[in-house]
């Protein structure tokens, strides 16, 4: 029970890890300093991170980084609604 | 074998995420839209994932998020550097 807790609590931080930059880009209206190469990579990582959960079947790290994904893919829109016309 | 490579490349790909923001920052050198809370937010997760993934026994959990953390601590460096004056 206290390693679900542990590995769900971390799951959590990194999971809404870029909902910060998303609010930030929102406030500011500009995306201009946020590396779009940061999102697209990670993006791809949380794709192979969520198969490699599917093998380990480890639940915890699946539904971490589907929802990444979910957020990633909000950061990108706004990436691209906010940058310097 | 398979396996290990999904697993090696998702490690890869998310724990080298924040490179491209170092590099964005370093050659703009500017840090006014990188979210800082975001920076943070990150490294305590990270350093929760390699306790839980200690847990599970996990070496490419543990490698992953301890390396990860020593990239954000840079970004986070990064960050104060040049943050606008």
């Amino acid at each position: 029970m206290y390693w679900y807790l542990i590995g769900t609590a971390a799951a959590l931080l990194t999971t809404f890890g870029f909902v910060p930059q998303i609010i930030k880009m929102r406030r500011t209206k500009s995306s201009r300093d946020v590396s779009l190469a940061t999102l697209f990579q990670f993006s791809a990582g949380v794709i192979l991170w969520t198969l490699y959960g599917l093998h380990i079947e480890d639940v915890i790290i699946i539904a971490a980084n589907v929802i990444s994904f979910l957020i990633l893919s909000m950061a990108i829109v706004f990436y691209y609604y906010y940058r310097e016309k």
